[in-house]
């Protein structure tokens, strides 16, 4: 059977794990257009000054870190610390064959968790909740890779 | 017949569309590393400012940002935070078993709106431009992450 | 044969390389954890001065730029950087039907280089020796993608 298709469970549940993963990267973005629109600011780029339809009324403060766009920011930098790893290790572990069972646990609570890490960080819970939500998914990964290679060796 | 194989020609297409963008994505790391050289600075460790044959008059100025180096850097980082996803997003849309037709358009638009984003970014154009060339890959990025979520469930 | 399989000596010689580097980019996260308790300081969220289990003792500094947790950021920036175009580049390569010699040369050699790039960079060595240890990986990259594109259009 062909391991990396829908016909394998595992691989539909990493597929749908996979894709809730890349949405969740992707909103970041958005996510970070929509909170430069409704501050007005938090822009990078010097050409981002220049008046034009979307920016009638430019003016220089709009280039000073702001720190509600800048928060959007870190957690989208934390997705791309996490999410890319992710995705390619969940890969390699369907090709371990595991039980369908453990790997559903792993996917979807690495799913589970990094949504419940963005609710956090969005809403500026201590560090060291953030700090819980964020090392399950990171042991995950791990735990993925460690398989694999023992698995490849084996 | 094997999905994620050359002989399938929706796997072929994003296998050309995947290996365009990694090089695309390297690209931002050399250029980077020739503004730095052209301009002598934008240099970002402490240890770059030792005399070396690569740098045989230092000054502290080279740790400064430099506006040219740093346009590099964000579009690289804009890269970051799309391109691992695309390439993603686009191997579990092959396992969909689109019509080669969609799936062509879907993974060659990526490339063709990513390459006018970086032209439009390197050249300084207004941000609604820059907006209007990144738009449409965002979403076919999240077009291919829900088409594989629904053929997934379905 | 199914090439995406650990029965493909090739993809077993990728799936350890891959597993090796998406260890080393997770373990990064680690280390800047550990550099920031050690430090008790390099944060980056306002919130992270609050009085908690982790940070009993905060003060306004803890926010400011530390250079040995900066250190540690600016390496796992270059792991993003890098490691995901070599994630997905391996995995095409492996599509193309790479003699095993070759692949395991291409994949070993950009293990090797990627750890050898962080033990200067970790040791803050002149930049021209990092740049001798980062240029093989960055090449491997490029070839692989190169072959790729030339035997998908072959």
């Amino acid at each position: 059977m062909d391991q990396l298709s829908l016909s394998n469970p595992v691989f539909t549940a990493y597929a749908i794990a996979a894709a809730l993963m890349i949405l969740k990267g992707v909103a970041m973005s958005w996510l970070t257009v929509f909170r430069m629109v409704s501050e007005n600011g938090g822009f990078r780029n010097p050409e981002d000054l220049k008046q034009t339809m979307a920016n009638p009324r430019p003016h220089a403060n709009q280039l000073a870190p702001n720190e509600r766009v800048e928060r959007i920011r870190r957690i989208q930098l934390n997705d791309l610390e996490n999410l890319p790893y992710f995705l390619i290790a969940g890969l390699l572990y369907v090709t371990t064959e595991p039980s369908l069972l453990l790997a559903q646990i792993l996917f979807y609570g690495y799913v589970a968790t990094r949504f419940m890490h963005f609710a956090a960080y969005y809403t500026a819970q201590i560090h060291d909740i953030r700090a819980a939500l964020w090392t399950p998914g990171s042991l995950i990964i791990v735990f993925m890779a460690v398989s694999t290679i023992l698995r490849a060796v084996g």
